[in-house]
């Protein structure tokens, strides 16, 4: 009888997402002889019972280098709180992960694979403890779960970092200027510091530094006197300054208007006396069709989570532990892996003169 | 007796500056055995009488690809206001045209090439006036110049743009929200226009044809009807809603802080009940190399530009119209080019679906 | 009653085929209500009544930014010359024109659009003679049709060569090496001669010129004088030495061994006693996705190309000249445009030193 | 007493070398104070006692992210077997290390740098030996030196490889061709795997795994028999049919003709009856911007190596391993790292589909 395995994709997305889609189900098709289904919408599409989608050899062929993921990704949605609009408007949370498991039965799903982050995970984990038969695959473009190396996704969002950089390298030389890319990372520096380096940023705040916004300014000063007169500046999304001043963007409602690379650039054209200009990237970094890297990692994820099924190794995650493929418990991994302030690259950051404020 | 000619930039960077310096310098150098010779920080530069950079055969050899101007580019200095700052703290301005003209004199230039935008080129007309040897290169990002057909920089920009909203796209369709990219465009939206056709946008929004926002909201509830649940807006910066309130933008001081993209994705997410993001470009646009088809370009504008000198048309521009250099009266070419609301382009866009506000 | 026109894709692919056929699909249904269908395999697809792909709005989508042709393209197939094979092993060309129009009007198609080349005008151009309701969107990575100003495709192939000259001038720099890059054109060097310019190149070999090996030698030689150590051959496959000696490309069957590239390493290993590595970039050139100008040239096209059935121009082929899109006769327009050797280019790519044999 | 430090690079360059050279500058200026001084054309500069480069804050400015090495490279220049042309038209090679050697000291340089792959590592280990003070960087671009998990250039050389490949997709599927391309790979086949995974390949033929062309037919037609028309061929330039037939190419002499692509492209137009079309990338992949990703490891290469030099780590070379720099001797370090026919990796794309011949 064949095994019937689901796959669903969990919490923001990430370049590399459909690689693994088209990984799993070939892996799976053509290995073992099962059936591989698409759920749709995360954990929400498993309790709605939306229609499996399958994903035979003809429907995942030209998903390898397409960005995004066509399952789609259900940001907050949790079986454990699953929101209910009440009459007077306000929203009760419900655990409903009896349901969603009860689903996968419905569904004769006999396994699901689950892309997904930290907060992604925490629900597969909960999930397994109640029986369920999940395991896992590490996404999050931040490269922010510990117990492997990288994740998919993360250098797309470098490359693309990086390539604002250098764009802005040459217009802010010809016109003498500090600029400003806000970057993401709202827990971990990690991209802020990659591109950084990769980028030639004189200076890179992370959310693992709190920054004196003054050592920034004379490190811009220092540069200005050795005769250059334009410099960069990466800042995390979630970079703090020290001991205080939050961001002015969380007083803001709905649509963001300025986030810390505003409140850097203020800063800066006080103190520096320069003329700052700030670009926001955004969700450019999320999106677009991932480098061959990502593809290759993600097929690697893909392809290895499947044997993971065949083992019933259920409530582990498939990792990158240097050049290998190993499984780690979901437990383990949604740690946070945050850039460590002693470590070895911002000390190499440092020595190649690099503030980190 | 050798010709010595000058060469300068003004005005904000466009990729393509550097092309046109070194095909105006290989050009002079070669077929007329002029010396070249590069004037630092457009008119200031002259104005001060900062040294001159030789533009010899081995200085220029690796400027064709590189982004900004070599040469700096003072953004606001006219010789004709020349800011002069008053012990009291205010700033007078003086007309030190005469000047700049000595200068020329003095430095032994006997003609000068100004590679610049309206701003730059009214200057030059008016020294032309004084009787100064100037001919122009047209440089705008915006391609707002009238009698040439197209400027350099300008299809990178439009690269840039187009690049960020195929990255939009996926990460939109992934979670089902209404992306807003604001692009460069102060008075005309070309960029705009150019790069939400090709970038497959469902609303451009442009200065030329004051929005109204309920008309975009319509759009995005139809296409979301039509069981596409992801929207594509592109705003130029210079965008403004139908009678009425501008962007919060100028209430800013220093640093800005939320431009007109902001102000759409605002209205938007109350209108469209959507998940709205909003990505600003920036700067981003302005910088990194040019493309092939810009160093082309410029190449032709700064080969051709020295032939104008040869035959002694100062007051004349190099300009492209179809597939010919030509040349205009500087005059007539810093006129506003803007896009025609009723034109064949703007049409064409209708045609395809798209909405204009 | 509705409207119902067939669109194919006749000859050789080219970046932006898709956009046409979108924005055709577009404006046909949304502007006039009429159906459109998609012609599979050309001339051939018409013949052989493959069933028509109706091209709604769902269905054309995804293609703006897609490369080759969702149609497929039959590279040889002419209705006036339709292969048949005999018993005794040999081909019979039967013209069957008349078969192919009374297809047409099987398939209920009331008029047609055909996108192509030289080649596929012509049959187009023959079948109008014969009654046929046709119009015509000009395609060629080449750009060498006459009437347009620039074909879609074009800037894509040049943008490929021009990077990997870019890529090839540094590892050149490194060793101190010749490198020659054989780019597409077998008739006319526009591709050649725009890269050529865009990437550097100290000489181009095209069609239109032919060339001396000692005088790209002589080049060579007196670059090492000046003491840069390496240099940049850009050779469209069907440049040719003077007076003479062809490629030995035609020698061979099958697969090319070695075409112009080869030859003109060859020759200069010899004459400049120089390493020489060559590059043959072949199909890469013709593939991938559109750039963005690519993208709106090709939409403009595909929607403009609608108007002219809906004007019932029977025979015109849409173009561009300067910015505008006009009609022109299929007839004229099919005649080869090439670089001219005394042209306002050759004598610019001239004046800043590259030579052309 | 300040020190002073040279560095070299040779053998073939990779993308990254730059960032390398002004990596190592940064931090043996900035945190140990000392001198660092290029050495040009390798060890052959070394021998021939050329002028040092200075290489300072100043003057590494602008190498991250340029391709090449500003340093030059000699190809084959061994102090071991230095080649010296005798009357009689004979090269004889000498023994000239003990030169190589005193110039050191003559030159003061009290250690070295040497950035080069087994070739380079095989001779500083011997000089070593012989009492120099000599630490290693890994550069290989075909990632196959034992001991680092990766080397920089090899990602870029794999964008390079992905991108030629997904533009041959488009224009396979729209002719229904069959398209081989070439990449680099003598040794190993790092490049074919990691291109061919991420590029979509039916088929990757490496040095490791002898092909049998039939298995790569049979996969052809079984392609076609599932409806799709056109497959993608991966073959390094170092693989070979099971015993048997090399390449013609050794039979040429100078510039190569036809390489191992053209060989499989010739047997696949027999055995398959398919349309085929060859492209041979060549040294387009060698060159260019590095990645941001091998900028970022040639980053960490650059600084780490100095804080061996520091540690007096004579014999040692940096490497890769996980996350992490550690140090391993050059004598381990240039064994051939080849692709495991029987590994993870390649079970992974069998596993996906693709058949190694």
């Amino acid at each position: 009888m064949p095994k019937r395995v689901g796959i669903l994709t969990g919490g923001g997305d990430a370049p590399g997402l459909n690689a693994v889609i088209r990984a799993a189900a070939l892996t799976a098709t053509r290995v073992y002889g099962w059936e591989m289904m698409g759920v749709l919408e995360g954990f929400d599409g498993l309790y709605h019972g939306l229609p499996l989608i399958p994903l035979t050899e003809q429907n995942v062929r030209e998903l390898l280098a397409r960005g995004g993921t066509v399952l789609g990704a259900a940001n907050r949605g949790s079986p454990f709180a699953h929101p209910v609009p009440l009459p007077d408007g306000t929203i009760r949370y419900d655990d409903v992960s009896h349901v969603a498991i009860s689903r996968m039965k419905d569904m004769g799903l006999d396994a699901l694979i689950v892309a997904g982050g930290d907060g992604t995970m925490a629900i597969a984990q909960k999930l397994v403890e109640m029986g369920a038969r999940i395991v896992g695959v590490p996404k999050t473009i931040d490269n922010d779960l510990s117990l492997t190396d990288v994740t998919f996704g993360f250098e797309t969002a470098i490359n693309t970092a990086t390539e604002a950089l250098d764009r802005l390298q040459t217009t802010a030389e010809s016109h003498h200027r500090v600029m400003v890319l806000e970057v993401m990372g709202r827990d971990a520096g990690w991209i802020a510091l990659h591109a950084g380096v990769a980028g030639a940023a004189d200076a890179i705040l992370i959310p693992e530094i709190p920054f004196d916004i003054q050592i920034v300014c004379q490190k811009i000063q220092q540069i200005q006197l050795s005769g250059r007169h334009h410099s960069l500046i990466v800042v995390a999304e979630g970079a703090a300054p020290m001991g205080g001043k939050q961001s002015y963007t969380r007083r803001e409602t709905g649509v963001r208007l300025g986030g810390m690379g505003h409140l850097v650039g203020e800063l800066l054209a006080e103190c520096a006396a320069a003329e700052v200009r700030v670009t926001v990237l955004g969700h450019v970094q999320r999106g677009g069709q991932p480098t061959p890297y990502d593809r290759w990692l993600a097929t690697r994820f893909g392809s290895a989570v499947v044997h993971l099924v065949a083992q019933e190794k259920w409530g582990q995650m498939i990792a990158l532990q240097g050049t290998r493929m190993v499984d780690v418990p979901m437990k383990a991994a949604m740690r946070l892996k945050r850039v460590d302030p002693a470590g070895e690259t911002v000390r190499m950051a440092r020595d190649l003169g690099i503030v980190f404020g």
